[in-house]
């Protein structure tokens, strides 16, 4: 069954050609082809999110929640469709999608409460002070509103929760822009699934058409058209580095430069304390293993990094990872082209002078699979090409040995910007661990102990995000409800007749909003 | 008396050469001689400023709003020899500048009570769920924290309340961000003596040098040294479209791009309804040569353009203004360059074919002052060059006499972001005014009725922004207490050890801040 283009309610099949995704598993084409949007489909759709944009920003927002909630419904009756159409989209197994599955919809519901208790449109009120000295002084009433329709760029590596309903359309979706997705070429099928459950849900909702539209298609060319598009104000991407810098730069060069919400690349740094390595270094070997290997290592957060103070402890842990790598089954990488760069990273590494192979996993069965592999440098050889702190996607890492604290202490102030830092300490680490605080502060989005970066919890205090490069714009986050922030911005009405405020902002306030008055919530 | 370049609390004499400030209401130079700044200053400063950040950042809320409040007592404690300097440099009156100092004074002991209620630092705990089925939930907290040292570029038309001590400078120091201000060449006396008494607060406070530096100076090398300087995060601008397009290129083209506040150019169009019109057009056009007058027209709000239907009440409303603009002596413009643009914009409105002069104020008995005036033409005329939507900043107007309604809508619809818009308008133009509000909402940062936009309350919540151009980044206001956002990002922590944790997210909450819980604030 072939794919189509969606332009809010309407499907085409009419594209520039065909391309069909690749099974990575097997490393066949998938026999469905998918149209290739052209730069007319993106005009078509951002003109028709243009035309959809008053009403949907300014849509109480019960029933904002409510068409969330019925996304979240329309992908559960997709049923097991988009399960199997998944795994053999992107070589990840059933419990893993399920899995993601299951977050991609409470993803929706926990937006949904979120839009519904209101407390993210900031509504404000600074009453008339008619007899104040010596001015008086006008009624000022404020609301934050979206900041128009917005361009989402899904990623390879969550087929579902930070693809086509993922993190950044939701967000954008609860804040009351209208979106523009463009279809990743990796998993045309599960994307298109979950573009028509979302249509479904337009219409059930009675929602303008234009709230939301679906290009597939595989080239550059179309997803910096649609960046470049006059009526899209922010975009949300997730993807490499490369394909983030591209889109800040035709967003900065545009006639109106818009905002740009990349998340791009990181290493994240894990940071072997040394009591903690005195106590557990066993242990921990085995843990880094279990984590860098998890799902091939595709995730944004894999731990790429390691410091530790070189030392007989850090042997042991070395000894110990390595022993859990030799048997480390390799899995399948998302698509050929994340397998081949990743073989390229790993060669690369390989062939360093100054880097030192620590161990390798098992070689893959099939095409397409990770060989994990970890190695080794000291300090002053990393400190010396900038090339060793790239990220490498998927499951490969690089220990640094360090001398001493301060050499420690060096790199992490050499350190890009990242998502993560991770602090492996015990009690007796917490002198050092707190003058490392200040520079992970600096330097991250979110810092954690005696644990593994790989989980992303989608609550409220999650940050996912961090600065540059770790993405485009570190003053938000991209997964958690505070990622609704980055699509709004606040706009004043003084002085305005009832009649004429937004809703959300009229004297009998009659949507129940949480008001802040002069400053103080009410 | 010379002046002196501050590096935190070191002063220096030694620039590259001098220069002097121009008296606008004689044309002739002052005798007092400063120092050029140069790039190994921006070096110095920033680099100081980066070593402040650290304890800056987390200072407790209550020393970052005790420090704010010093800065407002020594600035009152300047005594007259501030508003004497500031008259003799901006050529404005003293009661202008005694208001503008309240407003300096009140602005900064707003943000002192801002910083000390704590919300801003928007501290989060989503609790550990080790019992969470299928995976246990962690423990996350998270905070805002200032994004690091930022450069403030101050205005040259609000000598105390935009400039040194400034609206940007408040929300950066509020935030927690170390500042290094790029001194206004308009203004250095006046500058460098509010400089000085910020310098006074940080010793008196005991805070580390590095979180104030002033560096006068002239030329566009010396400013794009300091947003180019890799320890600045952030930078804030208040000046021309061309100086905030070009901090813009700087930012984004920096190894790592960073965020640029700058607010730039408006037209602030100002609607008169049919019906309000009719009811009070004489009132209207006298009211309306007041605003446009005022302070020389120097304001980022003033009203340069009015939209009315054709008829003759719009014709009463022109004979109104043009008899009260008759009348209207020209006041002194801030600087002679000013006064040039000014004269050159008025200039090419006077020669152009589609535009018609309706009337002049009197002529200036001094040097740079700006006659005033009033321009008109018709929609289409108006639509068919975009030269005729640019701000001329200076006390003139350009009314637009449209067809009808839908031609004014389309008008609307073709302008720009714009700081405001304001709609005078009767009750029986409510339904006019309903169907324009979508379109205001999509372009301005603020919507007012029946008064003059340029009023700018500092509280809680105005909106002094707006889409592109009006600023580069319609999602921050640079006026009023929400601007602290504009200097913040959020950092999670996760499961990390009280000892560990900032201040501000222990367990014991110490600083008894504002805790939002699962979502929910307690």
């Amino acid at each position: 069954m072939d794919g189509v283009i969606l332009i809010g309610q309407q499907e085409t099949r009419e594209g520039n050609g065909f391309f069909q995704a690749t099974d990575p598993s097997s490393g066949t084409l998938i026999e469905a082809r998918f149209p290739e949007a052209t730069a007319d489909h993106v005009a078509a759709a951002c003109a028709l999110a243009n035309v959809a944009f008053d009403e949907y920003a300014m849509l109480a927002p019960e029933k904002t929640a409510q068409f969330l909630e019925t996304i979240a419904e329309e992908i559960l009756a997709i049923g097991d469709d988009l399960i199997v159409n998944a795994m053999q989209e992107s070589g990840l197994p059933r419990a893993r999608l399920e899995g993601e599955r299951g977050r991609t919809v409470g993803q929706l519901r926990l937006f949904a409460a979120l839009v519904r208790k209101g407390e993210w449109l900031d509504a404000r009120l600074d009453p008339a002070l008619p007899d104040r000295q010596p001015m008086p002084r006008v009624e000022l009433r404020s609301r934050k509103i979206a900041v128009g329709p917005v361009a989402v760029f899904g990623a390879s590596n969550f087929p579902l929760a930070f693809s086509v309903a993922g993190g950044d359309t939701v967000a954008a979706l609860a804040a009351g822009c209208p979106v523009v997705f463009k279809g990743h070429p990796a998993h045309p099928a599960t994307g298109e699934l979950v573009a028509k459950a979302i249509g479904r849900a337009v219409a059930k909702c009675g929602l303008p058409a234009g709230v939301f539209s679906y290009l597939p298609g595989t080239t550059h060319k179309l997803g910096g058209a649609l960046a470049a598009d006059p009526n899209i104000k922010a975009v949300g991407f997730t993807g490499s580095r490369a394909g983030g810098l591209a889109l800040m730069r035709i967003a900065a060069s545009r006639a109106e430069p818009i905002p740009v919400y990349a998340e791009m690349s990181a290493v994240n740094p894990v940071l072997l304390l040394p009591a903690k390595l005195a106590a557990d270094a066993e242990a921990l070997g085995k843990a880094f293993i279990a984590s860098l290997t998890m799902g091939a290592g595709q995730f944004c957060t894999n731990p790429g990094l390691l410091l530790a103070i070189d030392g007989p402890d850090t042997d042991r842990f070395t000894a110990s990872a390595a022993e859990a790598l030799a048997g480390n089954a390799a899995l399948t990488m998302l698509t050929p082209g994340i397998h081949a760069a990743y073989c390229k990273g790993v060669d690369a590494l390989s062939a360093h002078a100054s880097v030192r192979l620590v161990a390798r996993g098992l070689v893959g069965e099939g095409p397409h699979q990770a060989q994990a592999a970890l190695f080794e440098t000291d300090a002053a050889s990393f400190l010396a090409d900038e090339a060793l702190g790239a990220e490498i996607f998927g499951s490969t890492s690089l220990l640094v040995r360090c001398r001493d604290a301060e050499e420690l202490k060096r790199i992490l102030s050499k350190l890009e910007g990242q998502l993560t830092a991770t602090l492996h300490m015990s009690a007796a680490d917490e002198q050092l661990a707190a003058a490392l605080m200040p520079l992970l502060v600096r330097k991250v989005g979110r810092i954690l102990a005696n644990g593994w970066p790989t989980g992303v919890e989608v609550s409220h205090a999650m940050v996912h995000g961090g600065p540059f490069p770790a993405t485009s714009d570190g003053r938000s986050t991209s997964v958690g409800t505070m990622a609704i922030e980055r699509f709004l911005r606040p706009v004043c009405f003084q002085d305005i007749a009832d009649a004429l405020l937004p809703e959300a902002l009229k004297s009998a306030n009659p949507l129940s909003l949480p008001l802040r008055v002069d400053g103080a919530l009410k």
